[in-house]
């Protein structure tokens, strides 16, 4: 599927097709991130002469992945050239995030636009391990149905778990009720055995946070800032940490767990174990409760939060307050800790934000000590609506795909 | 001073020259990193031939950067051959400490080792910023003169200072009670008036936990760990990340202020203004005050906790053991934020640590949420005694000297 144009025999294969993979990867992801582009234009990108981004080209079209359309731009330079676009169809990733209180999976293709979406909710606490993953293997492959008819094939899927994960075992997830359950395999061969004809996706596994983080990177709206801090508002609070762009992971790829920060000392139990956790006074049944509203439906009762909120309704408002000062005194700390240029609401906190940030936002300016959280800054800010966790682990797929085309090829062809 | 040997006329000469220094920086880490070495042996270690390293060896010990003696190693294959060692004269590193009751200053070798110390206990508190620094490079002067009788001669001076600095400029040191205070040039002025006939020294200035940290990874009892968190008690409490080796910055260069943490919600004002905040509970004074002890000459006093507490006085012991639960508190949300592989407690805490750790400990291990967080473990330990932020400071000056010799060659021949 990678035969290299032009080989010279007397050089060693290896080198020679490590070189080519490496400038397919570049002239594809030259043409992701241009939108449209010439020929020309990708060379002048690129840095490559026109014979060498055409061969590279050809490859990448042979094998699905970029599309040409007979547009020309005016203006350019020299010979007017057709337009290359990233496939549509072919090639796509397959993100499923199993939450404590819904299950929401999409599909993104080359150009990483969400292009299936299906959220159900359902309690999954309580429910046994292997039950939530075998549901969550029957809403992925609703979804992939409805990837085919858009004549997608996912070749990868990435599942996004709210707890600590590490080599495809959920280390513990306390809101779920997990405790070193291994996700990957059972999600794999429950998909597999509902959709027998298809190839065995590869699985992997991500903390919900970090995917919801590199999902705002990506997609959201942070212009020009690569170093934030991302807190992940559901029944838990989750966290992650980006640095210069990166997912900051840590010594054993547990970083960014800021919901059992403690705020109240001495205070309320925790399902961790210990007490006055952050959760406890910020996450979402503590809001829900403190406002008298039933925890039964998750994104029912947030609606109705919000919505007792926007109406003035007092114990709501006193609930939202208390939940920023709680936040803002846990991020005063991580702030000043980890000094990133912004911090990032997503989750439930994003309808809610309106009512979070001022409280958070004053502990904030208060509490840090650089001076640099000035209070009417836009520094703290609710996540892009665009951005979540099933889209960043769909994305993840993506970014292999964008990185080593070559090894999807045969896959993409056949889509 | 950096003539390459044997250069080609047709070769561009700076892509030359710049191999080259890069070699003599190899080679010159490898005998530091060695202790004793031959050229063989530094041949084989760094993968260049041995009329190449020869070459190096030469223009190295020429410039003064190296030394070598007759002795031979026996059982090495091949011609015998003299042994190399970094030249323990000439080019060295001079850290200066600026602390809230002290200033410490030390030279450095190239082999890292701590040559000159002289340390003064002065109450930096309410002295106009200049004064501190005009003292500060009176302190500094002596030590070059300490220097000069052991044939060293610092190349450049690190200032370690207990605050947020950027730039040159202490942006914020509340206990020191500084506010956008430059650093370098006063100091450099006051040096260079001190000692005429020297040459100026390059000044830098950096937070003085960040240099501890440094000083820990090079000099410390880490072994392999790389990622980890640093507390340095003093009046304040400082703090640095450093992940896989490299210290942290964050967005701003200010990460790692962990002294204003809340660990109590609306307890006493801080300095910096907020209420609650770590120093006032686990900071020096804090804990004198506890003991009832007075807090006049900071050394004295940390040394006199330190021996009521080895002679079960109940007040000092009561005292340690809030320290530690505070610490414990606002460490187990910074290592579930950080996931880092130790925690090491250093300043006052070192002498301290064997009544802050068990509590401190017990706080962490019902918190830290991975579960990686043993009781008995040795992941919360003291710093080693032979690792300070002058030391760092110093040696952030070696570490240019071994990372381009070429620019420090002349003066390393002439000192």
């Amino acid at each position: 599927m990678s035969s290299p144009v032009g080989r010279d025999p007397l050089e060693p294969k290896a080198g020679r097709d490590t070189v080519r993979r490496h400038n397919l990867s570049l002239v594809l992801r030259a043409v992701r991130d241009s939108g449209e582009i010439t020929r020309a234009g990708v060379s002048a990108r690129v840095g490559l002469t026109r014979a060498a981004i055409s061969s590279l080209v050809e490859q990448l079209l042979e094998s699905g992945f970029l599309s040409e359309s007979g547009k020309t731009f005016s203006g350019q330079a020299g010979r007017p050239g057709t337009v290359l676009k990233v496939a549509r169809t072919g090639v796509a990733g397959l993100g499923i995030e199993i939450n404590v209180d819904y299950v929401s999976v999409c599909v993104v293709d080359l150009a990483g636009t969400d292009r299936v979406r299906l959220v159900e909710h359902l309690d999954n606490r309580g429910v046994p391990p292997g039950q939530v993953l075998r549901r969550a293997a029957q809403i992925a492959a609703r979804a992939l149905t409805s990837a085919a008819e858009q004549e997608l094939s996912p070749v990868g899927a990435t599942l996004a778990l709210p707890g600590l994960v590490s080599s495809g075992t959920v280390r513990q997830a306390p809101n779920l009720g997990w405790t070193r359950v291994p996700a990957e395999e059972p999600f794999a061969a429950a998909l597999t055995a509902l959709r027998p004809r298809l190839p065995v996706l590869p699985v992997r596994s991500e903390n919900e946070a970090n995917l919801a983080a590199l999902a705002e990177l990506w997609f959201g709206g942070l212009g020009t800032v690569r170093t934030f801090l991302y807190l992940s508002g559901e029944i838990g609070v989750g966290g992650a940490l980006v640095l210069n762009g990166e997912l900051l992971r840590g010594a054993h790829g547990f970083a960014g767990e800021i919901g059992h920060a403690v705020v109240v000392p001495d205070g309320a139990e925790c399902r961790c174990g210990a007490r006055g956790c952050l959760e406890q006074y910020a996450g979402q049944s503590a809001m829900l409760k403190a406002t008298g509203i039933a925890d039964a439906n998750g994104t029912a009762a947030v609606a109705e939060l919000e919505r007792r909120a926007r109406a003035g309704d007092e114990r709501a408002l006193a609930a939202l307050d208390r939940a920023g000062l709680m936040l803002g005194r846990v991020l005063s700390g991580a702030v000043n800790l980890f000094d990133p240029a912004a911090v990032v609401l997503g989750g439930i906190y994003r309808p809610l934000s309106p009512w979070l940030i001022p409280r958070a936002s004053a502990e904030l300016s208060a509490r840090v000590v650089s001076g640099l959280w000035p209070r009417a800054g836009t520094r703290l800010r609710p996540s892009s609506p665009a951005a979540d966790a099933a889209r960043g682990a769909a994305s993840l797929v993506v970014l292999d795909v964008l990185t080593d085309p070559v090894s999807y090829g045969e896959r993409a062809a056949a889509g």
